[in-house]
């Protein structure tokens, strides 16, 4: 049958994240249950949609990656439109391609990138940013950069896991943590935000060929713990040799996470 | 009293609009009364905000701007934490000035600036982004801008008008329509908006001495109108002369409008 590639992007803000939860008896739908229902419908047949990985509950999306089959005489059909006819207007599908029938959003993924926004003031946290970032306050940006260089590379990466998913290996490949510039700010052009004059929303980058259970948003919780003095920079390095979970500051909140690409 | 200026955010979304609906039977609330139920909180005494003016219902703000009295001895507290402690997250204060005893966010207002934004395509909108536009599909920028250079200056512009609020004179100064350059797309710094390769949103920002009830969403209705190919940007003078609501396409929604700044 041929095989479909969804992009999609997600505010996460509803929802138990990406993946049906079994036995869940949360209120809360999920991102793939969505989708499967528009296809469902469309199909009239039960639909299984693979998505590249899970996000947790409350972790947005920009470029999350599914897959799904569909019998030769839909395949044409337009997808995209149909999709997006009937999600919700928290979920939108910008891409739809053709692709190899041994095509697989998980397996065939060589890396993804996901990225976090912090605000970095406590005096008030813009309406619009709200539900897309950590309102940190200041943070000392020089030293989550030299934090970040002590993570990039090849590690095993358990001390900033959580439990709960198997796997056979903790070690991952950080290619890179990068940040947004000092530039201007989302919705500089709009005269309120411009007057503020520097750059209050500041947003990182990080890029591997995996990522365990709530790695980002530990990675984050570390950074931040050294942008606001409560740890060292130079005690990073023997953080991540520990191999310790309890060592590390606390996972940083979902909702300043964001999927934004995944790798082919 | 000392008086205090207020600058407010909000996200429209869930609000009645700003003002207080004398006889609402409507269960959803206004901005104005979420700031007065705080102040009145603290102040343990019914207190009533003034705004610069109304914003119409699912209408947004990022610099909205209100004053208050206070007495003596709570005039220095820390009015901002206190507002952002107490307000639900889609309001927030900017700033809290302590002002001249006479001055007063309507009155004194010199002008205002609204902005409002456009997505330029159907296929489907940026879950982010989808409380902030109207959804047009593509227009045609060069005829909105010839349409725009027709309503700048001082005119009568009942035909833009909603009824519904008593007014001396029709007759307002638009200082100026001005629209956001095809640069970079809000977003464009993740990689999947950025591979769309052309700006997608565009921001239109009206700027005049006072603006009549739906005044923008009107203007804003005619110039996607000429956007479209449905009206000629030639056509606008005499429509503007007709002062008849009746002739002028229809409004524009109301969620893509946002009062950016009111100018003292």
């Amino acid at each position: 049958m041929p095989r479909l590639k969804l992009t999609i992007a997600y505010v996460g803000t509803n929802y138990c994240g990406w993946q049906i939860q079994a036995f869940s008896r949360r209120p809360q739908p999920t991102v793939q249950e969505e989708l499967e229902r528009v296809a469902e419908r469309v199909l009239g047949t039960p639909v299984r949609i693979f998505g590249s990985g899970r996000t947790d509950s409350g972790v947005h999306a920009e470029g999350q990656v599914a897959h799904f089959d569909v019998p030769e005489d839909k395949a044409d059909r337009d997808w995209q439109r149909t999709f997006n006819a009937m999600l919700p207007d928290d979920i939108a599908v910008l891409d739809v391609e053709r692709v190899a029938s041994d095509f697989h959003a998980r397996i065939n993924a060589t890396g993804k990138i996901y990225a976090y926004s912090l605000w970095l003031t406590r005096r008030y946290t813009p309406p619009r940013l709200f539900p897309f970032v950590w309102a940190t306050g200041p943070v000392d940006v020089a030293a989550m950069d030299a934090a970040a260089r002590h993570l990039e590379g090849t590690h095993d990466f358990s001390t900033f896991r959580n439990v709960g998913t198997e796997v056979e290996t903790c070690v991952r490949t950080l290619r890179s943590i990068s940040r947004s510039p000092h530039g201007p700010l989302p919705g500089a052009d709009t005269p309120d935000y411009a007057r503020v004059g520097i750059p209050l929303q500041l947003t990182w980058y990080f890029e591997a060929d995996g990522f365990l259970k709530q790695m980002v948003r530990n990675l984050m919780g570390t950074l931040v713990a050294c942008g606001t003095g409560k740890l060292s920079p130079d005690a990073v390095p023997s953080l991540l040799a520990a191999c310790d979970r309890a060592q590390a500051p606390a996972t940083a909140p979902a909702q300043g996470l964001s999927l934004a690409r995944v790798l082919y």
